[in-house]
This record gives structure tokens, C-alpha cells and sequence, in this order.
């Protein structure tokens, strides 16, 4: 009966802007600074989905890390890759592009299918740049 | 009354190979994929061991981190540094040589000498690709 | 409602040594070893800050990094950063100049300006090589 | 009499989009792939400039890092970090903007006032993923 | 007119043994130490492939990155990940197992394809720990 | 008659100050800014020794690593590795401690005893922080 978290690092690069639309262009840079810069910069996204479950003793894994793979690439990573996180990504739809509600609504992508396939959510962790990073732990 | 978290990395390269010695080796594809390829696969592991425990006032440190080094090597390091975690380690004798599993037995293997050393082992970190890692807390 | 924790990395390059000034350096060298050098050594240690609260739903943030940034350098960066730990820094006196205690340390120093500004100091992690950090969580 | 390299690394967030202005968006997803989207995607560029010079036998170095720093701040990265780099930058402009044409277009931002402050430009490596750079020696 | 270097980072997990077949284990291993255990051990190989080339002036680019990374998994990793390197690689076979000779053999696997592509291959870099890399720059 | 350039990293933590004797603390800070502060401040330094030369047929290896692994710790990090680069290291005597000498000084350290082992000095690559390094070619 042994519990263990299990990690996958995925990568995405995309384009976002910090910005109000009820807000003018004065405004938003006042808010969000050069990162509501209006003609969009970008970053190389790393993306750290943690898993927990017991292990299956028979098979020495909690969940095929393949699947798991293949569930944030379904639900996250083929939305976001090579796309502008404003304007494309549906389950951005109406929020502000911030790190904070990223790592948030990938949590609401991941939290289903990962727990359908036999694991559990642990942690969504999303690193904006070398110095910058943001968990969420789904409360 | 302050209680510090002290992390110690190491790394060791090991050949492994995932599959059940009673099943074929087109099971074993089915079930590990390329893991399970019969000539061995190997990577370079990195270890990360967590111990915890009260700041000594009088010496500035939880445990000498020497200490801990020479306990990691001498209980699992010199194990499997440049070996074959299936066919020649001990204590992976008998289990799938998942880096699940291995997180676990290193957890036994250095619980006791971390704590009569006056630590607690908090947590094993297993990291076999920049993609992949498991964390064992003793749970 | 959701409660997100936002690291921030910042760097800072130091000279220190481990030693009791009541000792001789032959029984500082058999406590500390090699980091008792009384011509000093040195580090480019890394800091991470992790802070943690709800994300207002306005901003899109729990609180502006650049804030964090600013109140780590003033409160951190700047006293360490090409300093001697041990003779320059003023919340460091009288104290061992160890990883550990610098981790306390900085804790105290960050506790109450992150509070103040409106989110909660969660963690403080000090790296000292790509070996070896600690971690405080306040307790 | 010895010459040496110097390297100093900067970094910029930046958008950018690979493309054709007189082809539809079809035939340049059909050059350029996923790299061609219209709302653009970005990227945590990494620069690496190598100056070459004598050592000062006086001063201990060719030339002042802190010059070299400021010098590919102002002629580079402001107009770079947290912009467009199709839309933004006066240096790139009627420029396909892929990683080849950023160094070239970087190394004649450079050579001169580097010229100037004494040393001499050797090589610019734009760093766009982990996967993927560029180098560019001026020939 | 400009050439630039371009190049592609690949990553393949292998396992090897350095032996030659004519020596009894003990001369094995005076000659080759711990690399030579008989049951194998095995890294996580990183490979960064390196090309040269005049950048076409309508496309932007010397050749394309998808088409480079292609030839080197067709010509490299497809017969090298998940494998043994002295069992399993044709392109290895007699040969020591060595960096050196897998940084001159991946060379004339990818040289033509490369060359008939329309780029030059300028270097081939194989890093076998985060300590340890070959260069072979085709002399 | 292949080639090859093997690299090997070693690392040291060490004490340093730019500074001229001859001058006050008020013009060394002019010249170097805060790397002159007096009571030292310090770095870990990675040093990256690459020496080329003939594969041995025979051996599939120019040199052994373990041997150049040797020649550098006997030569070089010994006398850096937690000691204070301007006081303790003896071929540094008289010199200013910057990283542009401390590569060419590791060269005149390296030359011989590599030359002596059957390979050939390179370069000598001294990383000081993340964002700037040093390589000598011995011209």
C-alpha cells in the first residue's frame, strides 16, 4: 500500500498579453506592466502535471505514464503549443492570461480523465520563465 | 524549534529493463512498451533524498551533509552506479525494476541510517529523464 | 476561491565560512571539514520564494511579482549579493553562516513585508550548489 | 599577449510568427507549420554574445562585462523583450523573423558599438527551445 | 551571403558496456574500470547535431529544422533509444561502445542525408553525463 | 585518424575580490564595481577542460576520462575548491582574480600534464554564473 507521486514535464510555446479589455492601453500597462504590451510577446512554457495513486503491485506503476502523457497532450498541450493563449485556447475563454489562472484551468482539463484513468490530480505546476513559477493544487 | 528540509542529489547510471519474467516478450511490449526491450535500456538517475529535523543551535545544521552523502552511497549508490538495476542490485531483487518501485526500496534502504543519524527521511525523488520523476514520502 | 502558490527565483553570488569563533581552526575543521576555510570560500546561491493566496479574480494574480521581486532584493538581494555572509550581512550576526540558518533567516527578513502586502510567505529555499539546498516552511 | 572569449548570456520573451505576407495562410502552414499561425506564438529566447579581445594585463579583462551587458541591452534586448518580433522591432522589419535571420540581424546590432567599446564581436547563438539555437560568426 | 550554424538537440536512453570481447572480465575492467560491468549499464544520451549552411533568402532559413530532426531520428535514435549499443545497433557493430566512436559513427550515419538535404553537417556532440561530451567534427 | 574533443566538467566553490593593491577601495570600486568589495564575495565555478587527439583503435578512446578527471583535480581544483582565489591559490599569486586569468592560468596548470598523458589541451572554459564564461585557446 505505498503511495507515490508521479511527475511528467510537457512543453508549450505560445503568445499571451496581460490586459482589461474594458481597460485602455494606459491603463493596462499601469496594471500588468511591458506584459500588457498589445502586439503580444511569448514564452517557452514548461508544464509539470503531478499524479498520485497506489502502486499496482502487479504491473510496479501507478498509471502508464504514456497516458498520461497523452491525456495533458490531448486536453492542454495541442491547444496551447504554437497558439496565442488569449485568442485561441477555448478553456481560456473570458480569463486573464496570467500564469495563476493557466495553471488553474489546466487543473479543470487534467482533474477527469486523469482520475477516469486510475490516478489522481495532484499538482498542476506551470513555469513561465527560469524564475517564475505557479502550483495549484486544485483547492 | 526550527525545522528544516536539507536535500542531498546524487546520481547513478544503471541499466533496467520493465517486464514479467513469466510473460513473453510481446506481453511485456503490450504491457511497458519500449521499456521493455530484452537487451536493457538504461539512463542516468538522478537521487534526490530529503531528511528533516530541528536545527542544532550549536552547529548550524539538522546533520552534517557529509554524512548524509556517505549514507546514500553506501546504502544505494554504490548498489547501482554502472549496474544492472534487475540483475544485480539486492534490494530490487524480486520487483519490477520501475522507478515507482525503486523509490521505494530506496526509501528502506535509508530510513534507519537517517534516523539513528538524528534525521527523518522525508522523501525519495527518483528523476530518470528530464521528463520523468517519482517522489516517495514512506505513505 | 482558489489558493495559488507563485515562486520566484532570485540569485545572489557570496563568500562564506562555517566556523565557531571560540574554536581553533583544526576543531572547526573537524566540525564543518573543508567549508571551515578561514580564507573563506564562496557560492552562487539561488533563492527561491514561494508565496501563497487566493488569485483575485480581477487581476488575474495573487499578488504583482514584480512586488515580490522588489521586496526580496530589498530585504535580501542587496545585503547578500557580492557580500561576505558571515562580516557584512546584518541579519546574520552573530549567527553560524549555514544554509540552514540562512534559510531561517531570510524567512524572518521576507515574512512580514509579503504578509503586508497582501499574500503569505510560504517557502524559502536556499540553494547552495547543484547539490545541496534547504528549504523553510516557518515552523 | 592572450586572447580570450567572453561570453555573456541575456535573455527576451518575444512573440513571433513565421510567414509569408503574399501567401495565404495555407501555403505558409505548408513552408513553415505550426510556426506559421496567424495569432503568433512566442518563445523565452536565450542570446549568447562571444566578444574576443586581448587581456588588459592592467585590468584583468578585454573588456567591462557590465559595457557588454549594457551594450546588447540597448541595441537588443529593449526592443526586443516582451514584443512582437514581426510587429515591434525596427531591426527586423521586412524580415522573415526565424532564429537565422534574428542573430544575423543581432550581429549587425552589435558589431560596432562593440567595436567600439574595444573588443570584437564573435559569435551571436540565439538559444529559441531547448532543442533548437542558432550561431552566427559574421561570414 | 551569411552561414549559419544550426542545430538540433535529440535525447536517446541506451544501454552499453565498454569490453573488448577477447579479454576476460578483470582485464576488462583494469582497462575500462566500472564502464565495463558485465550486465550492462546505461545513460540518458543527449545529442546535439549541428549544421552549417548559406540561409536561403526567401525562406529564412538554411534548411528546415522538422526535416533535420526527421534524418536524425530515421538515421540515429529510432536504432539507438530503448537499446543496448552493443547488441542492438548496426551501425555499431564491432566497435567499443564508446562516446568517441558513437560521436564517429552517428556522423557518417547522418553526413549524406544531411549533405543531399542541402545543409553540412559541421558537428556531431554527444553528452553522456552531465560531466562528460565528445565533439568530432568529421576529421 | 578520426579526431576527437573530449569535454570534462569539474566544479569549484571559491572566494574572490577584483581589486589592485596599489589603489583604495573607492577607485577599485570604480573599476570593478561591487566584485571589488573588500571582504570578498564568491562563486561556484564550473570549469569545462576539452582536450582533442587521436581515437586509439584500440581502445576507442583518446585519453582516458578518469586520468583527465585526475590531472585536473590534482592541478587545479584542489588548489580552488573552497579556498579564496586571490590568497590560497599559488598560481595565481600577483595576479588580478578575474575569470579571464583564472583561465589562462588553468591552461599554464593543464598543458604539460595533458600533453605528458597523450592528448592535447584544447580549450579552458571557466563559468563563473549562469550568464557569463570565459574560454582560452592558449593564443
Amino acid at each position: 500500500m505505498a503511495i507515490t507521486y508521479i511527475t511528467r514535464r510537457e512543453r508549450f510555446s505560445a503568445a499571451h498579453r496581460l490586459f482589461k479589455p474594458e481597460f485602455s492601453d494606459e491603463e493596462n500597462f499601469r496594471l500588468f506592466g511591458q506584459c500588457s504590451h498589445p502586439n503580444w510577446h511569448g514564452h517557452n512554457y514548461e508544464l509539470f502535471i503531478t499524479v498520485k495513486g497506489e502502486v499496482n503491485q502487479d504491473l510496479g506503476y501507478v498509471i502508464n505514464l504514456k497516458q498520461v502523457s497523452q491525456i495533458i497532450r490531448e486536453g492542454v498541450i495541442n491547444k496551447l503549443d504554437h497558439k496565442n493563449v488569449n485568442v485561441d485556447v477555448d478553456f481560456m475563454q473570458g480569463k486573464l492570461a496570467s500564469t495563476e489562472n493557466l495553471a488553474i484551468a489546466i487543473w479543470h482539463q487534467l482533474e477527469k480523465p486523469i482520475r477516469e484513468a486510475g490516478a489522481q490530480l495532484h499538482c498542476v505546476k506551470v513555469k513561465e520563465t527560469e524564475n517564475n513559477f505557479v502550483e495549484y493544487y486544485g483547492d
